[in-house]
């Protein structure tokens, strides 16, 4: 058996939650600050601006606009300074466009199970109200239909959040951990090299979504993939 | 079909390498300087000082000296600035102790193809020498005797060299790219919370080994694993 294999198969970053008995948690929604909360799947706006090289293509930068819903564990305890939160990004789903390479669409990698974590940073762990840091570690599709390409990484993506004072960290900017140039590699090939490569990304989480906004937003690009 | 599986099941962090036919490089060996390489198997020391942090335990600090086998793809172009040279970790053994927590031993996870690249960063492609970037993205085990405890990574530790000068780039300091905390889990248990986290790690590439030298690092810390 696997160490990184799911039961049914998925390569996993993290812990897996069980959200089949979650509650489905939409706006409006206050969150309280500095405190543990309750279990729940979270739907929200994301913004984000990634940086892409595709070599004999050039550069180019998106902003997309979407949406992630992000299963969320109970805390390990019921104090914000020992709480740890387990997470998986259960869908995600980001539209953007550009002059140059047309519309993208991303999508996660379905062979993936994105997971992630928020706990105190241990030098932190002394303070009363300490910020929690956040970890995401993603594995993304990319569709490009301008350029006949469908993309995705092998090294997950990891996006991270610092300065979290409320569980989700609705409206705190964010950025994707990046050493130089993360490789991107076709769906339709295997074992070939990198086809591009995402050397930055900076994204923002929004706020609760409603059921209506969500739909639109799962709307987006859906002519493309 | 996974799209980050290989055919022998392993999850693979990038480019895999059929290394059956490449030979195995030894110390005493010369590199030339913004060369692109021939391809081989780099037989080389590697020294890393690692933090960890285990919740109930503590933090402990271990100085860690061993070795690296390294198989190197063939580069992709025959000048310096446009080639691509890939990576796969084939072999490793770390061996470090402390007053805390006794010996440890740092293997590779054999569920994990451990791969990386060097190229040089898009922003530097128009020098005529430019520094290539290196990147590793490993899956590893730690065994921790003393304490009882196998540890291993989901998210794999990002190993990076910068100012890449020659290939191999013997000699470097490198960096893992840590955010805060990386989590480990036990390998004797299944889907439980992390029991571990790596908190920092600083190492730095040796030179190239003798066959004996290679022996004598292989044998280091075999009482524990």
């Amino acid at each position: 058996m696997s160490t990184l294999l799911t039961t049914d198969g998925k390569v996993a970053s993290g812990v897996r939650i069980d959200y089949s008995a979650l509650e489905d948690l939409f706006a409006p929604r206050t969150v309280a600050p500095y405190t543990p909360p309750p279990t729940g799947i979270d739907n929200l706006g994301i913004t984000s601006t990634d940086r892409f090289h595709i070599p004999g293509v050039g550069e180019f930068v998106v902003d997309f606009k979407g949406y992630v819903r992000v299963a969320r564990s109970k805390p390990t305890a019921t104090d914000w300074v020992n709480a740890e939160v387990y997470t998986n990004l259960i869908e995600m789903r980001m539209f953007g466009q550009t002059d140059g390479v047309g519309e993208i669409v991303v999508t996660l990698n379905n062979d993936y199970l994105s997971t992630g974590m928020l706990r105190t940073p241990f030098e932190c762990m002394s303070e009363s109200q300490p910020d929690k840091a956040c970890r995401m570690a993603v594995g993304a599709v990319f569709t490009v239909p301008k350029l006949g390409l469908t993309l995705y990484n092998k090294e997950p993506i990891e996006l991270t959040i610092d300065q979290v004072r409320a569980i989700p960290p609705a409206g705190n900017p964010g950025v994707g951990r990046i050493y130089r140039m993360l490789p991107l590699f076709r769906t339709d090939t295997t074992g070939g090299p990198p086809a591009a490569y995402l050397t930055s990304l900076n994204f923002a989480m929004g706020t609760y979504l409603t059921e209506s906004e969500l739909a639109a937003l799962r709307g987006m690009g859906s002519s493309v993939v």
